[in-house]
């Protein structure tokens, strides 16, 4: 099976990609907008994206194209903890780094460590942390070192020399996996935290107010709602629609009342699938 | 008056800044942590971050930091549509291009155009629009473009060679105006789109169900939310908090005794202010 996923190579995608997909073929896409035109395409069979909290790419993108692409739904979920290593060329020496290299939001999500330890320390923003440890593995005559994960540390043979220094210990990104099928995603190794449907909820154009209307279909049948985000619509200011996500299992009766009466209010809706959740390694 | 911004020189929040305080002095920051820090400890008296659909950060970690600083309030938000250009250094020829240059998802927001006009050149990931402009400014002697903004190429001395090059016309971008007083931003000369107030309310740990209480809250004194986004809480999985909208005008009982009936519930508010929504120019 081919599974496409937001890269570069050694991304927290990646990490979580490889998780999900152990024993398939990966193929690692410059930005989200790629992952979903090669499931769209059919040149994947899926692909793994992030959906919250990530530091690689705007993640109201994959809301954005969840409702462009109507034909593609989620599979699963997965929430992997957030681990950010400093990472130095295997042949050069802690004392005499000079400059620390990284994505802009994973330097600021370890800054009171480098503000501590690494204090007059040059901070370098670069457009991964994945790309920030290759460039180091590929300048060892430099005095440099990268702020990424463990799997970049593997695959670019780099040292860690300080592990998990990010400021917040239990700070975690989510991922979903996307395809043109329903729920066919299956894992018997990974721990499920739980069970989801995610909805994406639009509302006509003369509607104003409607969130309301919307969220008492919900409320008065105790669907209990574990995630919510609204987004502009890209037609204009003031229009927009709403990511759902209704917690516990599917009961067909209730979804399917709860969608005939959101209809009924001309709200459309995308019934992106019941899913379970997974917890990854980080 | 000192204001801090996301940063580089020429981002997009940069665009915004100046619009927004043509006469102040402009401090850009490396990433949004940085700003809200420069705020918080009196360094800066403002500061303008990204709140929605913003390419240059991660624009959840705006709503988390405006959670775990109390003390910093909105003073105002502004929209921008946004407009990408392609842009090379004046020396240079359109015909010889060989490589573009961007952020990957100002790449990815100008896809159908570069698939279309541009097919078979290569593009290169940056950490920025503005860092692009820049690299293309910096090496004449090489073929290559950046997409980024008019500010870049104004700032950067770059010949846009194609004009808004976006696939979508109405892509928007959201920044807000942090500080520690409350709505004191005001501006004549800049179109008002409406004015609105923002809440942050946090659930106790053992209330799961508890934003159909919340919403209902709003709900019945017909206050109309026009945004709603649910953050996970860094203290572990499952607990969240909420950033709302309430559009229209302050009404000070009605949204006392909102928040008096919220805090009934065991949930916390930290009401962040009511301002003034503006238009910008892109």
């Amino acid at each position: 099976m081919k599974i496409a996923f937001l890269g570069p190579q050694a991304s927290f995608t990646q990490l979580a990609t490889t998780q999900l997909f152990p024993n398939e073929d990966l193929f690692p896409q410059a930005n989200i907008l790629d992952c979903f035109n090669a499931v769209e395409n059919g040149i994947v069979d899926k692909a793994v994206v992030p959906l919250e909290n990530s530091i690689e790419g705007t993640v109201s993108m994959t809301l954005d194209y969840l409702y462009k692409t109507p034909s593609i739904k989620i599979e699963a979920e997965a929430v992997m903890p957030i681990a950010h290593h400093l990472m130095i060329h295997p042949d050069n020496d802690i004392q005499a780094i000079e400059k620390i290299y990284s994505h802009p939001q994973a330097l600021a999500q370890s800054f009171h460590f480098l503000d501590s330890e690494y204090k007059n320390i040059q901070r370098q923003d670069f457009s991964s942390t994945a790309a920030a440890a290759k460039h180091v593995s590929e300048n060892p005559e430099r005095k440099i070192a990268a702020v990424a994960n463990q799997f970049a540390a593997n695959l670019y043979g780099l040292k860690i020399i300080n592990r998990n220094i990010q400021d917040f210990e239990q700070n975690h990104t989510r991922f979903i996996v996307i395809s043109k099928e329903k729920n066919t995603y299956k894992n018997d190794r990974l721990e499920v935290l739980g069970e989801k449907s995610g909805l994406l909820i639009t509302l006509p154009e003369d509607h104003a107010g409607g969130l309301h209307q919307v969220l008492s279909v919900f409320a008065w049948r105790k669907m209990n709602l574990s995630k919510i985000e609204s987004r502009t619509l890209k037609t204009g200011l003031g229009n927009y629609f709403f990511f759902i996500n209704v917690a516990g299992e599917w009961h067909p009766v209730l979804y399917e009342n709860a969608i005939q009466e959101l209809e009924s209010i001309h709200a459309t809706v995308d019934f992106l699938g019941t899913y379970k959740e997974f917890l990854l390694e980080s």
